[in-house]
Order: C-alpha cells, then structure tokens, then sequence
C-alpha cells in the first residue's frame, strides 16, 4: 500500500516517531520524553507522537507501527513480560486502538529493525536473516523466505537470554549466564567495574573518567573509552566481539543464517566489536571448513531502523 | 501422490529400508549391514535394500528417500561434514541417482524423523516443532508452518553442537563444550567413566557390568542398569536430563517452538530421561511464568522414524 505510515519506537525513558514512505524514507520525526516510563505516560506520549506527525502529513498515514522491548504474544495485543521495562501483561495494543482509531501494529522493537534490515538495510535478499541488538540487552529478530518469525507464541529471536555460561552472571530475566550478560552495554560496564574493583591499577585510566567511582562505569564510558584509544578499554570491548561472535556460532548452529545483522547502540564500535566477533565465529562455527557461515555485518539504518519497520509491518498488514 | 515409497535410513553400521504408504504405514522392511561404513559400501546396501523391497512390491514406489546422519547441502547433493560418519563432500545423491533411477530425497535423518513425526506422529498439528534425537549424538530438525526447515545453506537444527559449557567437553566435531557432549549416549558413557575413574567405590555396581573395565562403559551399559534400578546410572541419566531441559530452553529463547519431540536411541529411557528434562525446562525457561513454553513429548515412531520421514519426503517433492 502506498501512502506513509507512522512507526514508533519505545524506549525506556522516550518515544521517538516518524512518518515514513512506502520505500523507507523517513519523511518527519517527533519525541516525547517518559522520564517516569509507565505504561500510561508512554501511552499518551505514542498518542502525542502519531498526531503531532499526522497534524503536519499531507495526507491521514496508512497506520500506526509500534516497536517496545517486550516479549508480545503473537496477536500483539499484550506484552507477556519485559525484562527492561516496568511492562507485565499489559495490554498496550487494545488501549492504543481506543485512542488512535487508525490501523495499528504492536510488536518487539527488534523484530521490526529485524524487519527494516530486510527490506530496507543490510539484509535485503537474505533467505534467513537474523537481527542482532546489542543495547543494554540483547535483542533479536528472524525474517525468513520474505516474512518475520515470531515463534508459536510470539516470543521467538530473545536470544539474549540463552544461556552461555553455567552458573554465570545473574541476569535482569532471573537466570544465570545469559548471552547478553556477556555480550551487550551492561556487560561492558560489568567487567570494567570488576576490573576496578580487582585491579584498580590496571583501571586507572579508565577510573580517571568517573572520577574514581567504580559504580559509574557505565558501557558508554567504556565505549568512549575505547574510541579514545584506552587499551583496557579496546580489550574489553573486543571481548564483548568474542561472545558476540560465539554466541553467532551457536545460533549457526541452530538455524544457519545467510546474514546476521548486527545492530543497537554497541554497534556503533563498529569494527571494535565486529571483527573479534567475525574472528571468533571463524574458529568456533560447528563445520567450519566444511560449510557456509554467516556474513556478519553491520546495521545500516541506526537507531532508526525500529520505527521504520514498525511502520512498514503496519503498511503490510493493512495493504 | 498415493503410492508406496520406499524410505532409507542410514547408520552407523547398517542400512535399514521399508515400503511406506501414504498414510506412514510400513509395508515391509529390508536391511544389510554395512561394518566397513565406507560411502562405496553404504551406496551397494542402499540400492541391495530398494532392490529388495521393490521386487516384492505390488507397484512400482514412487520415489526413494535417504536420511542420514550427516549435514547436508540445501539441495542435498552433497554431504558436507558428518561428524559421526567418514564423510567428507561426498556426492551420495548424484551416485543414487544413477544407480536407482527413481525420484530421490537425500537428506539428514534427524529431518526426516523431525517430519514424520509431524506428518504422523507426535507433532502432528505443531505450529513449530523441534526434532531433537538423543544417540551417540544430538540430531535436530525443524518442521514450522507445515514445511521442513533446513537454513540458508542446508544444514539447521545442529543443535548438538551449540555450546553450552566454555572449554568443556571435546567434542566430535573439533569444538569444545558442545550439548550433545552432556545430553546424549556418549555423555552418559563419558560421565560414568569419569565417576569410575575418580571413585571407583562409588561406581562398583556400574563397574561389575564390565568386569571392572571402566572403558567398556557404554551408554548402553549405563542405561540398562538405570532400567535394572542402579543408584548411580539412574542419576546419571537423570543428569543427561537435566542438559537435555536446559538445552530445550536455550532453543525456546531462539525459536520459541509449541512441541520438541524427543527421539532416539536415548529417548527409549522415557520418564526416566523426560521427566528430569522437562523439570529443568521449568526452571530455566526464559520469561517462565509469563509466556506458555513448548510441551516436550516423547517419540512416537521409534526407531523407523527417520525412514517412513523420508519415504514422505520424497512422495511430497514429486507430487
């Protein structure tokens, strides 16, 4: 269907907005922010969002797509948990279409980056793309042969919360060892405060960015850390690479993908993150040598792309 | 397409055959063992075995299809790696197909059994269902939507090999802490060789089964004093249940399946390997208690899964 369509995406403490062509073309942007991040002020923020967009579009958009960190079950209607957000079983999609009355997709913020890296991004033409966000947490999507996977109950690609390590690092989910303990912005933060607190001399200068205060070593700090050239901070960031590239050898394992795509605010290391994860993958992927691997490869729509696959999923199912 | 077909399954050391109708049923059956388990040896039994079976046909069978326990290519011309079996890129269906000329389906047996317990047996009606196969290996195989799943490149549902210890077991395939190293026969044998070795007090029972020789402990051996009540190998096998249910939960994280059908060798157990599988599941399933999880269910074809699989599988492509 032709026309624009509003996507949404919904972050902790904002909603950002867009109105967006049938090619991808993000014509006008609007925020609010939700310092209180409950369901209801995020709600009136969405509610915000679409008709400060719709006020200034030329014409009513097609629908409305809405991308939250949540697990949906596979109607979209209610969000069945969120490890990150403050989100059980609310039912966002049927008080959103109260109060927008327009044609309305809800669903994970990672199945629709997943879906605009295929339509749009760095996976078009994949025959089994996977999308991989690398943010506080790990999120994932799976496009496979032209249409987005979401499981039997709607909770497939939470990948981030398989477990890598026994016993390991306990994880805002309640288990153990998840993926994205070790591969995601907290994990970064993680081991550099360990560090701090085990070897305050090796994390000297890291320390000197937080002025001394271990608990605010945050992935961010790290990350400009590592852009600066701070070598414990390029390692850190580089292991963060290694589990990403092991956890992508697993997950070969499991569906073999043609493309992997790797977005979410880590990402932007680029290269840091994502050459010691195409290194680990070469030496860890089961068959090496005998079959294909994955390209992996970096996103290429930013942190745009959640709202405008949201927006082109709502523009597919209205069409 | 109505008709008989005949359906393949290859081994270690034999090959077995049947004459399947279009409802799974198994006519009749055909087998020659093959101790050398060289690819020349192995093609002279598949063609003795459909030989033999189509001489005593009333019919002509519509097709013969192959499964076997290697990782094929996505057009299953070619065998890529068979941890397991001394094969290495050999061209098994264009050899066939010379010799047989008849339709032909080549592919992984752990597939063909994931689709006929779709078609016939205990994931009938499945959304998405997971195939896992327990023997001296874990096999895999993904049936979603109605169709078999093999990945971009052929060679989904490897499963056996995602790696769920860092730096643990060595494993067949060159990589170390892979699944099927603590949930499979080989696991069950390995662990109680260890115990044998460290406490060999404590596994005196187990080591009377073979005169002693902790190196004659086979996972056979170990099952059968489990069914015999043994102390020691009940645990064990209840510990390869454990593995067994985390690994269920690590795949439910990335696919998020409705059934996983448990088959093989190991399966036979039954309870004894299902129950303590299906416990650890519970625990360790990500979101558990706000999203539905997938009913694990025990094989309902037996051994002959992988062959009336495949007889179905070639019935389907040339249809």
């Amino acid at each position: 269907m032709e026309g624009t369509a509003v996507g949404v995406d919904i972050g902790g403490t904002k909603v950002a907005g867009g109105l967006v062509t049938a090619d991808g073309t993000v014509l006008s942007t609007a925020r609010r922010s939700t310092p209180g991040a409950s369901p209801a002020e995020t709600e009136g923020a969405i509610v915000a969002v679409v008709a400060e967009l719709t006020a200034a579009a030329d014409e009513l958009p097609v629908g409305v797509g809405v991308g939250a960190a949540g697990w949906f079950d596979r109607s979209g209607d209610t969000i069945l948990f969120s490890p990150h957000l403050a989100w059980r079983n609310t039912s966002l999609r049927r008080d959103l279409m109260r109060r927008l009355r327009l044609p309305l997709w809800v669903g994970n913020d990672a199945d629709a980056a997943a879906w605009a890296e295929y339509r749009f991004g760095a996976a078009r033409g994949a025959e089994l793309a996977l999308m991989v966000t690398l943010g506080t947490g790990i999120g994932g999507g799976i496009v496979l042969g032209g249409r987005l996977q979401r499981g039997a109950h709607g909770v497939a690609g939470e990948w981030g919360h398989m477990r890598v390590v026994p016993d390991g690092r306990l994880c805002a989910c309640g288990n153990r060892g998840c993926w994205e303990q070790y591969a995601s912005g907290t994990a970064l933060a993680q081991t550099a405060r360990e560090i701090a607190h085990s070897s305050p001399a090796a994390a000297a200068a890291l320390l000197e960015r937080v002025s001394g205060r271990a608990a605010d070593l945050t992935g961010e700090v790290v990350a400009q850390a590592a852009e600066a050239g701070d070598a414990l901070a390029r390692e850190l960031v580089a292991e963060v690479g290694h589990w990403l590239g092991q956890g992508i050898a697993d997950l070969s394992a499991v569906l073999d993908p043609d493309v992997v795509v790797i977005g979410g605010g880590v990402s932007a290391l680029g290269e840091a993150v994502l050459g010691p994860a195409r290194e680990r993958l070469q030496r860890a992927l089961p068959g090496r040598g005998f079959r294909p691997g994955p390209q992996v490869v970096a996103a290429v729509l930013g942190p745009q792309a959640g709202l405008v696959g949201a927006a082109d999923l709502v523009r597919a199912e209205s069409g």
